[in-house]
């Protein structure tokens, strides 16, 4: 993730929760004195966004303000776990302290969650990867964390990969004629993927040479036939429902990608307090 | 929620998912017709951000996308239910959906979680309020979609409320000193609230006249005698940890708020379809 | 005052006055010394916004000017006093004196006008407080100097604040209604307040539990009877055309606010001049 | 003044003032009926910025808000005159009343103010100036309501004219040598002004070819000799405190320009209502 | 290209030329009659950009701007032809006049040199590409003039492809290793290209299976071997110092792609006029 | 050049160039080392942009990157010669590589052009000037390449010159007119400049007294007798087409300014190259 590109991202999420001030912390407040705090697992996860988007987070307010430790991301820390500790003036701790924990507690509820379904596909040749089911916003983020805790990334954005989904099917009137037309314009550095909805639709992909073949909803029986029937002429994906009790047997089909919507727009915040 | 303030987060979130253009849909649709699109629940659920957030989006797109129909947000969909019915260009319609999907899905989801608290509290004197920990980013968003449910909002920003916390409290040395701080300075239109721990912190909020007490993690009988000792003379909030499995003899111990941090940090995503 | 927020204000003021650079500066300079300024009163005055916001703007510009002295904000100084000194490269003290002085000239101003106000109600448990009628864009900046100078801040916007007028009360028939519609959805941290012309409106106010009674042009007679008739049931503020020469005599009304509109929109800007 | 450029501005405003939304007219309002809002004098003034600028602020609001009336920019208005008439939702209305106001009161306040020292040297061949003392970020605003009021405009910023001040001067060696650096690279549009402060200065100019000679902070007699050395060689321009009482015998002396600051640092709101 | 993302950058163009108005326009006009403003080529030139750049410029300005006729983008204009034909207020076609013609005077340039490359490899099987050698902030319109000339686009960034270069190899110690740690992180929707000196890289590339190889400033003996050498097994792009009197010959060694730097970096602006 | 400008435009230009990271240089490289990296020039160049654009690109994405050596600006660099020499962590190093490379090569170009037009009118009285036809949103770096290569600045936008154009002249009736309009309301500070086609058209400007007579796409016959008929009373500019062949020419009729379309619009970049 890139520094560079999240500290705007930051500035604009402080603004929201900072308003005109805050005005408990200037009122309570004589002086500022350094504190350190800490942020702490409160239930077993995996760490994502310690220094990069945490420590961040107080710098962002004021630059002095030091990671004295950070937990590395994508390791898993037990309940209790110190995940953080930073050093500052106490002011800037309390002003970013929201920020930070919302932060936090979403990317590594997303991390933990990836690491689960990735678990449970261990010693098979598959990848789990996330979608475009991200919190409006927040793409850049959640998608570091679904790489932090084990799993691929898809597309990130419309511009940077062709799904070819049965809207655009109907449209063209045929499986053949979109792949052809994505072919004669996009570029060459991008694979062609299909979504499809049965067999005949995968051999559709197969004639007209698709680079990937997206298996949507279908049935384990039928995932197994579209599996051998693509014979490794091109990269199958499974997509669709997918929970941490079904992705097993999926991948056991044989598919090379299965893309789970769930490890964003669905992961349960993780539990992390703060305390001085 | 204000349309004005919307549309300039809406292209943010547009510009995040479109990146340089749908190069899939540029590419596969050689013309533009108009077509019908339906968003229609998957599950039961209280619509929220229908007409104003969803179909703006597309709006924002091209402001010739028409809204046929919109359910009113607060309505109970049932599984099946149509909740959005528009009318616009194929391209721009597909443009949109993600982003569309993206957030309904979220605020649905909210104002479905919160509709499920206010109704297990039904009867008594109680509100169930959000809380600050909202997705960065999206608080004006999901803080409609709690009022759209049934809840209220607590303040929105550090700027706008005055919530003197245990720290506050270490820091000036005393609960009477953080008020007497806080009185001094903040405006006159805004409450004083602070968080205690016990019921001694209660008494002291009392002796020097805080408008707010808020009861944190307290246990329920520790809170009946918390609203005992108060007796209406300030606002009593509960806090922290409340679940559905709690929130009914957390309203019982007779308290004025009960504020819920998982309406908007861990409420599950409504399934909802985009169809032609 | 946030430093964090205020900076991308310095920027835009600054890219206001500089436009495409300092020609006149960049043509006559070749070299480009350190030299040491200071800003002098030339009137007495209440500083405001010294290090914080006149130094600021210099630091924004080159990060190696050094603030060497500044008077603090809220100190009175005497014509001739000196209020800031600063050492740093020349090109950049020319270029940032304007927007420096034309920022501090009206702060300053500010802050002497309300402690003039503040001054003539000395003894009184009043409050002088500001209003929403400051510069578009200043807001943050102006209820900053209003403080420095002893006074006290209303709503920092709409949002922050409940302000029932008569176009509302017209709108919803009576004030009962109004007040109950927004004690049902307004958040609990926030108090409900009405502005009133005349006792019997007053005493709607009383019997619907308003926690803020606004005394709008109202005489000095009416407001005594206004104050007794609400005998500390509600807070009460007095409103409208509200000068040097009349803020003594309705502080003696008993009222616990006076909002100036002056404060902010007709205060003289402060004589201060920058030499090396 | 450009609509295209004040929109931004416009939009910016109002985000300051409405915040996250106005909660007292949502609350409030169940229904959003059109209203007829006006917007009248309350005292003599020159009107400035009715349609283009407070007609604008609601119309940014929503677009279907109507001006159905508003008086002429540069027209003088009696106490009581109508200045603008208004149709639109009593929401919208209501939500950009303030900033409205806030900018038109500003506005007439300079151009009413810059119409008094235009006509006090009616009948001479002199032009009134505003000078950069404006509200950082109201520039563009406050320069057209010196307009309006009949006055000229000063440079806009640093990169669109020359001024050659005593630092410059000071640190160049000599006037002839900065002046001969200006010319030597600043664009052959832009005149190139010098600030003296003393007749020998004057001759300086004169003697290297300044095409504008201010004369700062002069008395009137060395003004007057001033003005007659230099016979026409160059524009002139008198500077430095100049006020209603002495802008007409400045004026007599002959110089072509009066720069005033006071147009826009210091010029008294104008009083305005709105009513429905 | 997206007109939504698109506005957003022509306001950025047009407040840069227009800074704070058109003084001289606004100056001389007294009226702002309705007129007719043609765009026409003063050379053979390919259209690019007019209805949707050149025309939206003036949109952007007045939405009541009509585009009264538009060349479509691709086709060839003789010296002399009418490219656009606009209808609107004098004064917004004035201040729109440079940006617009700035513009499509660099993309028809950008279109025609491009159409002059595809033609010269009319009848092989060869792409043409751009690079990301764009003007800084032109990459969107400048890409799509690349493929209204006939052209194909590379990657638009360094998110969106994969081209692991000579100084990625040196760091990593080997093409081998480079390309698995690409194939184990990036999305499988992105293919895997490496910039190749000589035929053993190449030999490499084809040892480990990247997807597209990168013949970096061969000679054509060269191209031709490692083109027979890899036998179809990856795509081949020729890149480096591609001129028109050599891309012929490139394309007969039987690459598929040839990258050409000049097409956006050095295309010479195509001569237009507007005229009334 | 005003580096507090500058950094928000490199902050856009890297945002469109990064996209979401670099995936290439993310995947391959496990080390982040220091390196050095050289920028050379592969041809003759007038360097332009180096430590202040080009080393400060890195030092946006990285404040602790060193510029260990740059040549000055407008020094003439010999083919292989070394331009600038940055140390620091290879991964900023290689993200920012593409745009400094496309700024610089851009800059160099138009430096190098405008040397060349200098260089043609030396012993001459004449000054070479850019126009507005610059890359949209690179108008202020391509004026200081132009400085950089000896040449002046015309006129940096629409608000600080004035150009009265044929177009104007028609829909006021005459230059007269104009002109007298223009004197009556533009800043004393610029000058007034009328564009002309014929001698009719010179005399009537000397007759209303403008500023500056640009003499456009006139013979040099024709442009002799203009500067024979002005004779020293007005600024003479000569604009149209001027190339490389004809400048010299057209500086000898004696005109004061030549203004010169192509050094910014079709300028080559110059070629150079970055290495570790």
């Amino acid at each position: 993730m890139d520094g560079f590109l999240l500290d705007g991202q930051l500035r604009r999420f402080l603004a929201e929760d900072i308003g005109q001030g805050d005005i408990t912390t200037d009122a309570v407040f004589t002086a500022n004195p350094e504190v350190t705090a800490v942020l702490a697992a409160r239930e077993p996860l995996v760490a994502a966004g310690m220094a990069e988007v945490a420590g961040r987070v107080f710098q962002v307010l004021n630059p002095e303000v030091v990671v004295e430790y950070a937990m590395a991301d994508g390791e898993e820390a037990a309940a209790g776990a110190i995940l953080l500790r930073l050093r500052g003036p106490v002011r800037d701790i309390l002003r970013g302290e929201r920020v930070a924990l919302n932060l936090v507690q979403r990317l590594c509820g997303i991390a933990t969650l990836t690491r689960k379904y990735v678990a449970l596909v261990a010693g098979l040749q598959v990848q789990i990867t996330d979608t475009r089911k991200t919190s409006p916003g927040l793409r850049m983020l959640e998608k570091y964390a679904v790489r932090v805790g084990g799993g691929r990334n898809h597309r990130f954005n419309l511009s940077d990969g062709v799904l070819i989904k049965d809207n655009h099917i109907a449209a063209c009137g045929s499986i053949r004629l979109a792949v052809e037309n994505a072919r004669a314009t996009v570029p060459h550095t991008i694979r062609i993927e299909v979504e499809t909805e049965n067999l005949a639709q995968v051999q559709e992909c197969l004639d007209c040479g698709a680079d990937i073949i997206m298996l949507d909803n279908m049935g384990l029986a039928e995932m197994r036939q579209a599996v051998q029937l693509i014979g490794g002429r091109a990269l199958v994906e499974a997509s669709g429902g997918v929970t941490l009790a079904t992705v097993r047997q999926i991948a056991e089909t044989g598919v090379d990608i299965i893309s789970v919507g769930r490890l964003t727009h669905s992961a349960p915040a993780s539990d992390i307090s703060m305390d001085f």
